[in-house]
């Protein structure tokens, strides 16, 4: 049995679906559920812990619905190049390297910065994902796992790669009292035969599994689809049967107007990586467009070789901003619609709706808490629009995820900041060495 | 008599001609100037105060070429509108109730945010600038000062207007030690008349000052300029003469290929400030175009009723990522260029190339350092690139102008920040009253 706690006289920002703010509003949760939200109590006594939300500003712990977190070991490694540069030259020959132990402390790296930026639930797409899941689950956070498939020419190899996703995903899906669930991942339509993909769609059905995958990041890729099947990768993967599955694609930078059609007709999940597809120039994705259709857009930092941070309070403003200035349109992405996306649509990303991204009874406690003390919040006019144009991640003081503190006052207790940032240099340094 | 002091062990990002970075070096400084740059001495006895510098990046102060302090009572109160819609229903009624003291408090939490996020120098264009000076002075920043003059259709407003900016500028330029400087500011060429904008510009040459102004920053201004004056801004203010004076213009995002030689052909600085422009959806500025051409190109803010923080590293990364993802090319802004951008260029823009800007000796000791023993530095791999693209302004542990720490270990020294905000709120509790 868990405490009963309470959060109080916070400024609390819901994001239920009125967008309800409550000022010197409280929390409370028990056994890792919401059990109240409103007015600060007058009587206390019920609660065991009673936490101070005074300057606070407590909101849903945002979700990062795409990256890679073991290439934190990459991070500054390769900058300033084209994508297809810098995966073939750079990312995936230093990647063909990297062992368990690379990427259980690139992943812890990507930890830390994700619980200290008050990211709670994050998806990941990579290799090695049993060193994910190692890391993942004792430090607490809400993880959705993914082996990123890609389709080599031998179909014994193809065979294996999927044999192991199954694997990982019999082992780890539900884990961690639920907190670790998995989705299978064809990494791309460019990088997947459709043989491949439609096997990998096969099992995903068998075993009840939403799939991810990268889709339409650059011109590039969407006119290779064109050469290579006839169509672009929407067609393509319709095609395929990828969208009778629950599907989060990530990316969508390169779509037409009928092929966010077909991805809203088909409810298919966007994960938008604002910040890396402008690094990697690939470009802007039509975010306003896509919403307009009713398309849950939320948002993903992609990998800190791209980024280089994952720092989602960068994307929250990025969306916000970013779309209204390539537009013209002051109105594009709102403040809420924003806040949105990096709660509410992230859970529709992982469709966990009814689990987490919002504040109210019944969903899990996945709260983060905000120093609204600082002078970014004054005057507290707005505090909406403080968290999403004001606001710096590093604002956040409190990251508790299932209703336990992950970081509490500043201080990490899931994870040994020391330790991880040692091991990291300490991969880093072998690899260059080549050891 | 000061301490010689020395900052010893640090990674240093010189920003010098060769962009030279010293790792395990070391800056002195002495009388407010740096008096050594280089590899850690093995004797440190000529030294009155060592400064460890481990698990620290030092770089000179960032340099925040345009903003509005005073605007900070303002933040969050307007947000997701059209500049002209912002500005003549929200910004300018609100701002015509300011008086003194709602700009001296406002300016306190605008000197709170940059010098906690590594800003050393900022121009200022604002009203009641006795109030912004009286702050600044103290706060022990480096501050460029302007009096924005809008034109009334009075000529004996106007008259005053200017008087009070001669006045400020004999009483302020060159105090607090030289740390403050004066630009004389007509607003706009779309807020001021060709006799007012000339006016300005012959006060300016008698009293051998720069020149700011806010210059093509939307399309509607710009079609404006043609209807009125029958050529766009650029052309406008070169045929008023105002590039004969040092010239500082602000936002410079609509402009020609034309327009852009003439800038350059000119010597004409610009003050780049993605961050607003797109938040008002004014557009992108051409910046690779610029840059290719020679212009120098520097970063600002604007204020924070438009941003909505002061926070220059934000600034310096979209610098970096934006014009990438606009233009399809990853090389559009290296990481290099946006540091350079963000110090170098800063100087060139307030026209004090000799004295700020990088590590030099004999140059000021502004400068900044931040915590890179944090997770967003692992791994180490290249610290100009962390600080562009993996940094995050609240990384900033000291900063120092003209060897006074201004913030030393995240506390600062010169402002009282509770007082600050108390006011800063106050006051805009009496304006929502109508007090």
């Amino acid at each position: 049995m868990e405490l009963h706690s309470i959060i109080v006289n916070a400024t609390i920002l819901t994001v239920d679906d009125s967008n309800r703010i409550v000022r010197n509003g409280a929390v409370a949760f028990n056994n890792g559920v919401i059990t109240y939200v409103g007015a600060t109590p007058e009587d206390l006594d019920p609660f065991d812990e009673v936490i101070d939300g005074r300057r606070r500003i407590v909101l849903p712990g945002l979700i990062n619905t795409h990256g890679h977190a073991g290439m934190s070991l990459l991070r500054g490694y390769a900058d300033d190049l084209p994508l297809q540069t810098w995966l073939n030259e750079k990312i995936w020959p230093w990647e063909a390297r990297f062992t368990d132990e690379h990427v259980r402390w690139g992943t812890g790296l990507s930890l830390i910065e994700m619980i200290r930026t008050g990211t709670t639930t994050f998806v990941d797409m990579y290799d090695h994902n049993e060193a994910v899941a190692d890391m993942a689950a004792p430090s607490g956070m809400r993880a959705v796992l993914c082996c990123g498939m890609i389709g080599s020419d031998n179909q014994n190899v193809r065979d294996r790669k999927l044999a192991d996703a199954v694997s990982f995903a019999k082992a780890w899906h539900g884990q961690a009292d639920g907190r670790i669930t998995v989705m299978l991942a064809p990494h791309s339509p460019y990088t997947c035969t459709p043989h491949f993909i439609t096997q990998i769609l096969d099992k995903a059905a068998q075993l009840q599994l939403p799939v991810h995958t990268h889709m339409s990041e650059t011109k590039w890729e969407v006119e290779l689809n064109v050469q290579r099947y006839g169509c672009r990768p929407v067609a393509h993967l319709h095609k395929l049967g990828m969208f009778e599955r629950q599907t989060l694609v990530a990316h969508a930078v390169h779509l037409t107007e009928e092929e966010m059609d077909l991805l809203a007709d088909c409810d298919v999940r966007v994960s938008h990586n604002a910040i890396s597809n402008l690094k990697l120039a690939s470009g802007v994705a039509p975010v306003p467009q896509m919403l307009a259709r009713g398309i849950s857009v939320s948002l993903g930092t992609d990998s800190s070789a791209s980024n280089n941070n994952l720092n989602l309070f960068e994307e929250l403003k990025m969306a916000a901003v970013l779309h209204k200035g390539t537009t013209y349109d002051p109105l594009a992405v709102p403040a809420e619609t924003a806040l949105r996306m990096a709660t509410r649509n992230g859970a529709d990303a992982v469709f966990q709706p009814d689990l987490i991204g919002s504040i109210e009874i019944g969903k899990q406690a996945d709260l983060i808490m905000l120093d609204a003390g600082r002078a970014n919040y004054q005057p507290a006019h707005n505090p909406c629009s403080h968290v999403v144009y004001a606001a710096n991640g590093l604002d956040v003081t409190d990251t508790i995820v299932a209703g336990k503190f992950l970081m509490r006052n500043g201080e990490l207790l899931t994870l040994d900041e020391e330790r991880v940032m040692y091991e990291a240099n300490r991969m880093v340094g072998q690899l260059m060495r080549g050891d």
